[in-house]
């Protein structure tokens, strides 16, 4: 099967399989906004589910593309769109707590969306208690980074769940890398989704699964397409040079366990991770771009 | 107070004020190893405690002397008697579990013990439990690292509970930098306890115990001196020079919240990390060096 | 003696010796802007030169009082204050060819300043060259990271005169880590000078001269104070606590190698790494803040 | 074309394209060492570096087999190995002196094999001039990471020829990552080659030679195939699953600047690093794989 973790990705090929249109329990709209283009798809049954391969529930997808040119102001109106979207799917009140994890392998690249995206995340737990005058105000925020299995013998979602289960957080935001079908969307979208998170589902090592069913809390998962899987790569390769439509498996053996992603990716990945922490914080918090900027230095 | 947090120095502090003998309730012995001279202290009741303001338990102080000065075969001699010590601290039986944490701040090069052991410590939970023909023979080791307050918004103290509360492992193995009095130990010694480990003591911020008592398995802190806290220095300076005796609290507020370490200390550091990182390796699997080499890579 | 890279430090204790008044061929002016204080010492004569042990030439100290402070719009207005004084003592012209260099060690953090201010400064030489529609009123820059002679065995300045000798630069700028005599001015200033750097000096081994006397184009030397030598410490601590004048040379071996820094200097480190790098970017192009954070992302 | 760096590779297309013969000017030996197998592929003509697509001389690939397999002894074995060709290839005499230039990028996996060898390999120069006494012995190396273009705004090749006309090494090692046409050949080679090296010529971009003509001195180029292009895979893969012969140019803009890893790139990195690096100081000094340990820490 091609390999895709974006519901926008999962829509078109069940559209290329079939007549063009959306199951009936299934509801896209799209819409133009300051910080980029918005689409939501919201599966409403479990019918659609089982037709798109996708759980039930809402899926943001963020097409920054004036933030992508690196126009003047873009930042700004991008990391506000995805605020903005990011807090609406947390439904979050005054005074919550909310533990922000990041997954994923710092020293792969295109895997290190998650330790990235931490590093422009205010964590505020310790000072909204030590600091009140200062912090009162500000949402109590944990941030964990996970580590990968082979470095710590523990799955992200084992550790998660333990560090969930003391904290006792309101909300938990899950941010990963993601894997694509087409070469052409990496590092163009983000992907917001209150359907959780199963790390590792991108690249072929499915995971528990973080969902508000696992943790009994609002759990939004939050990535960027950052690789293709090489032999959904190659199966799309060979239809668009007009070889005849071939599936990933045909290629055998061949091609597993690789990734293919661009050579430019590091600079990518910067840009992405800085407007997802941005954004995180400004849904978070009562906060400005700059005011992030002055409390992270 | 001059901060210490090695055993041997709260032992000399008393020895100066008094009259050279250890309280009652308090034991030393001293012997010589291949790997370097090993010092042990016991404080066996509570009177010897407060004397020597020291948690009940063992000290084990290890002086790897010919590692230090880079002798042939000396890391090999070094980390098979810290395996051999840990080992016996920890009590172990075949087939436990072991949860291996890191504490302090990457960042910070004296406070970086922690997570740059952890480099060289072998995760084997998940491969006990995948590839049971090839490591059924291992411990199962998880690794953490806890990051640092600042940046996590949670005690190191917090995460590692949280993860013991849901792995349950056999023992605690907390690997973390130490303050020392004098700057001559510093990055010359390795202690072990069995008493486990206040995070944060050693730079004066005292956080949450990590111990038996706390966790309910056997909590072994290991730690290398990195630091000297800036008022201990001028203060011990101040006598060396013939000035006088003068305390810590003479210098005030100046010199509060400064550490005093060599320029050199990256390096040291590094061979200190590896030291610990292989000596866990030897006391949790049946490895010699060359093997755990072969498996880190 | 008393070790110091600071102008204002060695006015200081020139001052204390003796009458208070600077020597003749000394001047200095002291205005406030909107970025924060600056302090301007201008050495005209060798008399001079010898009296305040610092080569003739002129120090500008910048005091980024409300920056540190985190007050809002203080980053923008410190960044131009600083671009604005180092434009001025570089006396560039329009297409004129900068080599900025970054020095110290990455892995120790208070020496870390070179090689951090460098992630906030732009290359730009490849573009003019190669895009000179978007990148032709951009000056030209280079940016060098030197590592350190344990790393690379090379001397610092040795690896930027082979540099500048190919590449032939206009100017040079060189970003290292200072030493001082006072905890409390421990990444609290900026000091610029126009005559160069002597890369190590701060840490007690001095390297080779780079200057325009070195190099033939205009040097100026960027730091901020970061570490003060430990027998220095101890030597303004014991006066300051009233126990008698003392000089670093009573402490004997005692300290030698050792340095003081704060405990948390990671963090001073990275606000004031970014400071730099986005002074060096606005004195070098006509950009904003906001253009600078949109192109290095 | 397709796009490799390996001459093995470059001998297989066009073996593929004709009789199976070399031709003429060309010369294969193979042999099994201790350390594995090397394969030797000599270029005497230019008719024969036309045919092959490759420069005039040796090009030397080393199959680690046992040390991919982690078997014990085998690093020491495949160190011993590549220190001796390397040494051979240098034509090193006593008291040479020799730079080690690690090219690449260290944020992006793949791309970091230069700049991870270098954590391994001793630099000597400096301690040869100060400490003779205990480094007389050793050769005098000076260490290089050249950094990227995009960073540096310079060649990786202006920077190694600026340091070289300074220093006038007796040889110089370029080590970089290289791109190979099949998957199958990642991290599981190394080449080295007397013709020096094309910096990024591994990556679509190719920058000036580093060569014996360039330099007037050996230049050895030293990689490990890290990456596959990614129309260079599409094409292979389309061939390997029978859909008929294509090539890279029919699958047009798509894929370009794209290329392929494998997702376990971080850990095969970090051994070939390691063995590279250590392969270096062997062929440099008359050391065994403990002291290299040793000295390096």
């Amino acid at each position: 099967m091609k390999r895709t973790d974006l519901a926008m990705e999962a829509r078109e090929l069940w559209q290329e399989r079939g007549s063009g249109a959306l199951p009936p329990g299934a509801r896209e709209t799209r819409r133009q906004e300051a910080g980029g283009a918005v689409e939501c798809l919201e599966i409403t049954d479990r019918a659609a589910a089982e037709a798109l391969g996708k759980p039930e529930g809402k899926y943001v997808t963020i097409f920054p593309e004036a933030f992508l040119r690196r126009e003047e102001g873009a930042f700004e109106a991008a990391a506000a769109l995805l605020g903005s979207l990011l807090r609406s799917l947390l439904g979050l009140s005054a005074g919550d707590s909310v533990l922000v994890a990041g997954l994923g392998n710092e020293a792969i690249t295109p895997d290190s969306l998650g330790p990235r995206t931490l590093r422009h995340v205010l964590a505020t737990r310790h000072l909204v208690a030590s600091l009140p005058e200062t912090f009162g105000a500000f949402r109590r925020v944990s941030v964990l980074e996970t580590g990968v299995l082979g470095n710590t013998g523990m799955e992200s979602a084992e550790i998660i769940l333990a560090v969930a289960e003391r904290l006792k957080p309101d909300a938990v935001i899950a941010v990963d890398a993601l894997a694509a079908r087409r070469l052409g969307r990496i590092c163009r979208t983000v992907q917001l989704t209150d359907t959780g998170i199963i790390p590792g589902s991108g690249v072929g090592n499915a995971r528990r699964e973080l969902s508000r069913k696992t943790l009994g809390v609002p759990v939004v998962g939050m990535g960027v397409p950052t690789v293709v899987d090489a032999a959904t790569l190659a199966a799309d390769l060979t239809e668009l040079s007009g070889q005849g439509e071939t599936r990933p498996e045909d290629f055998g053996e061949y091609g597993a366990g690789m990734m293919v992603t661009p050579r430019e990716i590091d600079g990518q990945m910067s840009m992405m991770a800085r407007l997802l922490g941005y954004g995180i914080d400004l849904a978070l918090h009562d906060l400005g771009v700059d005011d992030v900027t002055a409390l992270i230095g």
